[in-house]
């Protein structure tokens, strides 16, 4: 079998050619794919600044600079896995419920094929349809969470569907389940004294990001994979669980958060676990002048293909 | 009487103090008033860029820049005019037609009182319903209306309120006169080769750009000014009718548009119209890094407070 | 026949789905196509500011705003033409010889076709090794040139090839009519007072930018269009040709420059030529914050489609 | 007693509304408060980049993001402290020596009142006139101080009064104790190579940066609590303490700086100190394109408020 | 005689080298010259934005893109002036009648010998001094003076000095002729409705940019130099006569300015005159993010400097 | 002797005089000089962002404000080394190899005086005639190599030199001693899974970067320089290996990168070796918009400085 690679820099400069993530082949449909790129390009359930919709564009121009391993784990994804990018979700601008069925109902689709989609955001109101076409497919999944915020509002100026009700919305339908449910890196100011004793009361395990700080997270991520084990698992990464002076270009920004590093020992740390799909969500273009949020988005869209199931590695 | 004066420079530095529009005292509600300055900080009826959730702040930031008298015109508004910055409409971020609702129903509670708002946008979907509190009000009013776009779709991704769609719905539910319906500035690629002509068989004027670049506009306003006499008018003031170079910071700029002076001379040419309240609106603040489309929404706010019936004026 | 259609914003938001060129779909060859777009990725002819190498993307990016009629001339190019972005030239980025040379290549292979290329830049060398293929294939052209700059520099720091010899080169090769060309927008400072001489002498036809301030230019291109005839023309657009608050995205920016308008007038009134290629050339990302040079080369560039020899007007 | 309470998200989105520090209500005086935000909008005494005269507007802007609990710490400063933004001092722009004596009578007027004010500068230089006042009111104080620099100078162009003087003025005033005087976070190149040991001459402590790189602060910070005891407190935070990753807006970046979970460490761990007043300095807006670094002023101003006696705590 | 000669781009390329301006020739005295080229750096006489400071340095960088000769006049300074670039002023930042008195006394010293200095400002406040210098060799001179402000405040914040009161100092001290003092482009709000009046009581001829507006300025020149004749004359462009979509970059923008054509025609007419000194004003880079401001000042400057008189034209 | 001093502060204001680096003196040639500091100002062997040929300048723009002591470490190099800045080496722009002929030519030409050359470029493709030029002079050099990537491919896009490929050639011309290379701070995606793997077997040292997050690196760089001892060292400073956070301004960024702290370990930990040249490339000024990058690299640049052999330390 023939997988996809990557379009190479020597046979065209990385600024020409379509750029498509990390300058796959486009693929109308999820068929024959074992994982597959796709981008959902809103911001109407953001509730600060706004721009995401321009955020898979930006993930995909600066993907251009990728090549095609993981030096640093030996990780070569497109020796054993077919990959392409499946294109963007057609969401409705001015209407979040109506998006969020778009979405569900694309997703659904997609997942009639046994592919493993890998999200660009779009802000963090997609992860619920999107949890909900793979609960569908899966049942509830265990989940790793990478966020400065909970995202377990009840309701965000009166309305269920917002980027910072997500978790709450999936826990209420068991699309996830709550004692293999991980938010890590929150902080920031909160609601209330106790904002992150919802989800513990749930029984999710929340790790602060000042527990975090200066420390490698090898150990963290060893744990919750032991926990989890072969359970179907999904991965969202919310940019803004990084610190701001790394990740910028997002909608609500979060001091003392983690660094890229850490967050590549915490992807890192998941190779072994069942990835079912995973995201990249709220990088807001307007606000990464540099590029180098989309860019670090890219990077790790990347590390999450590299621990999918089945990925080979030479190292 | 006493009128409120806007803070002076010497009394405390123009970047100091709170930033309301032209730094005016602050009032709850528009009751005792002449005219008043409004934000409605929305961009969910935007297509192409987000953003102009922002552009009340920054129009009111930039306009601490401005003094109080308008000296090409000799206008006087603070002499003989009781106007406040009556702050923001608090809109629903997630849901459009509850934000129109609730944007309708602010306005209705203004307009219990003889005030005339000057509105600071947000998308031009807050049009819509102010001007279904002005209609309430006054009846179908005339309108002066200066855009890139006519804003008269049916509907945009199915939807009936957008950005795109404001005009449209006004002519509706009768709003507008038609036949005193003005548009001018016209311009840029459309969905069919028709695009305007839908406005002109509504009986509409439509004035495109290019029919104007280069010239003086003084001929055009007096002439509307005739056809409209003294029927309420309302004033919508898309900022994307200038041109990118002058107001970069917008949703869906189009080239060759109105120059500033031209701008300048559309408002004074209204000084005699019942003007009964206006709008600028789409300045999109992050697509806006030197601040001068908010600063331009800011003199153009000013201008359009200028020609408000019962200002006083020097020369 | 059934023609490529630019995908619709109904269908799919404006900021997702793949940005080819005016949402075009994407050809592997010209086979078949009337005119196509074609990016030309390349900064290593520039002299000052580099960034042109992300020009063509930019430009793409930007053109999705774009919507497929031209309401102020009645063009509906999609109604008549087959077009279709055929991707971009994979140059040579550290060897400008070898780069032209596979531009040459590429033209000469594209040209096999009877199709009108629409090239986005890269920098103005990139004109020297189209006009070698085009000329191959129509003899000597006709060429309308707007630009700030004559680029008729024998050599640039020896060198024979840069964006500043292209003219002189393409004259020297016989590639243009040197009767039918015409220089416009020429301006700033210069190596010698008789910067525009030498080509004067060539018996091109130099119209500096000082004659054309605040001027309409229908009467400057019906000249040139009656001198032309139906000699195959080409026409090349250096985007600093317009004045940097126009186009502050561009390598050598001069003051004094072109407006958008007196652009689109020169461009509107070439339909009646037989245009066999064009370019816009010179974006420069990197220095275009708010993207608005690129949005501009994306309008022009769509300007120079709707004139191609075929395209159906309704007015 | 009835607190006030920052204006919630869900009454009106963040992006509306009045942008005062946090949201609170403005007051006119510090009359009935414990602890105020103020403002101090000057650059005049910045030898390097201008531009912090806009500072307390930005730190307020993006201060709108913030919610009214301290999640990590379970402060809860709204619960037991009368809390207000008296606005701005009104400086002199174009006068030094003015500027600062306008602010020392307008800090002793606040300081008839109870209260303790968290400044947002302005240059560093304010801290003079502030010191002066509270030491009226106090006698000398201990002073915990964040800084890349020493500001120790005797003069800066033959000047007494500017951003790098400040803290010789306070010591030859005995406006602070020399050896409760604690200077964190020292660090660049200097003036003569012991740059640091005129500090340690008097008896201050200097931790330079090079001393904490990596490192957590809790242990230094507990020994420096302990040291003060109870003794009345200043804490003055230059925000170029922090690291140009973290803070580019500011006016003379220092690589090598604090992290910001380094600087929350510090500020957490003066909770039972008695601070009386505190600033956080040297934000420059136009040099902050992201708007990060006054949003992380705006933390880090939070942050102080709570650990202001008398702020309740959940946890 | 050998004049210096700005260093060519064959030589070293245009980002390379010492960035004086224009790439001529540094010296430490203006003994020899018949022009100069000197830097005044300072920002603290504005009352809105800062940064002028750092004007000098950036008009001189973005100046290395100009070449030597003025195409469009003919003119050739450097073949019968002897030009160099004399460095900055050591102004006092932190104390501005102390920079003003640096200043008068640096021109003073500068005066001594037969130059015509060309300053790069830093903010409108420099020009008093410069004129105090140059009415002290000259006599009163007649003064041509663009700007959007006319700078003839009494007091600013109580202070004699600032960037608003230049021209009332001036006059106060019969350093300019009031009959043969020229402003052109003022505009914009003011503190009462007469503000352009107390000039016109002077004796000044006031030009406001709204006659201006869409014209050609040659008349206007023309008509100026007639009156003016041979009495020693003094050139002040305050940047922000420009509109501020071609001079984004300066303090106190006001929309409806001149065009940068204009400001050409209006200092390629003043050929003749003579002009003894001149300046260009307020150029803020940190509001300059293109640097398109920055060019625009170098490009004006160089104008300036071909109008001297003395220089030979080939046209 | 006397040794050239940094122009001081309370000479001129920092944004002042000419920009030369450390604010230095100019000279023309490197004769008596025991250090210089010089430009290499180029970009065209960049294979993805462009702009490095800004570099030299924007370096030296932020390095005014560097005052002349290392307070850290004590050093004081202009206490006992004669430094200059001998500004730009001419660069072909339009062809690669000639412009490393140059380079070579002019580095032959500056070693042949005892003089240690600290230079700025620039792309990394600099560092291959420099060396070319070292060698020539003192024979195959140890080299400390900080960079993201190897830059050890055989060719990119065919060609032999570009800025991927110096080290390959460095090595196969037996420039450096391949037992005493020290590659620090790689990572990023790559071409195949052991790419480092190529450097290792000619004997190099890789030191990846994920090797050293969160570590001090003090004991790194004693192993290395026991190793090294006295052999003649070349150090070699990609601003890349730093992490994007600190070095946005790059070309071809890579998440997970060094810290500045430890940046400054490694630099300091040099002292005692023989450093006969440095370099700090790769700062693309246009993708750096608040100057952070090029200060680092400022910084950086003199941290080498105070490590070179016969530098006095207070300390």
């Amino acid at each position: 079998m023939t997988y996809n690679q990557p379009l190479g820099g020597n046979e065209m400069p990385r600024f020409g050619g379509t750029p498509t993530m990390m300058r796959l082949p486009e693929a109308k449909t999820a068929e024959g794919l074992d994982a597959c790129f796709i981008g959902v390009p809103i911001d109407i359930g953001a509730s600060w600044r706004a721009g995401t919709r321009f955020g898979p564009r930006a993930i995909r121009s600066e993907s251009c600079l990728l090549r095609p391993f993981n030096v640093a784990t030996g990780a070569a994804p497109f020796a054993s896995l077919q990959v392409a990018d499946i294109g963007d979700v057609a969401i409705n601008t001015f209407n979040l419920p109506d998006a969020c069925r778009r979405i569900r109902e694309a997703y659904v689709e997609i997942l009639r094929h046994p592919v493993r989609p890998i999200t660009l955001g779009g802000d963090h109101s997609i992860t619920y349809p999107i949890l909900q076409a793979i609960a569908a497919k899966h049942g509830p999944v265990a989940l790793v969470h990478l966020d400065a915020h909970a995202d377990v509002s009840d309701t965000m100026f009166g309305e269920k569907i917002a980027h910072g009700t997500t978790f709450r919305r999936a826990h209420e339908e068991a699309l996830i389940h709550p004692e293999l449910t991980f938010q890590i890196g929150l902080r920031g100011t909160g609601y209330s004294p106790d904002d992150f004793n919802w989800s513990r009361r749930q029984g999710f395990t929340v790790v602060p990001a000042d527990d975090l700080w200066g420390k490698h997270l090898t150990t963290l991520i060893d744990s919750i994979r032991g926990k989890i084990g072969d359970v179907p698992t999904y991965f969202s990464f919310d940019i803004d669980a990084l610190d701001p002076s790394v990740a910028p270009g997002t909608g609500t920004p979060e001091i003392g958060g983690l660094t890229t590093w850490q967050a590549m020992q915490l992807i890192r740390g998941c190779r072994g676990l069942n990835i079912i799909g995973c995201d990249v969500v709220e990088v807001s273009p307007s606000y990464d002048l540099s590029g180098n949020t989309a860019l670090t988005a890219a990077n790790l869209a990347f590390e999450l293909l590299c621990v999918m199931p089945g990925v080979k590695y030479s190292v």
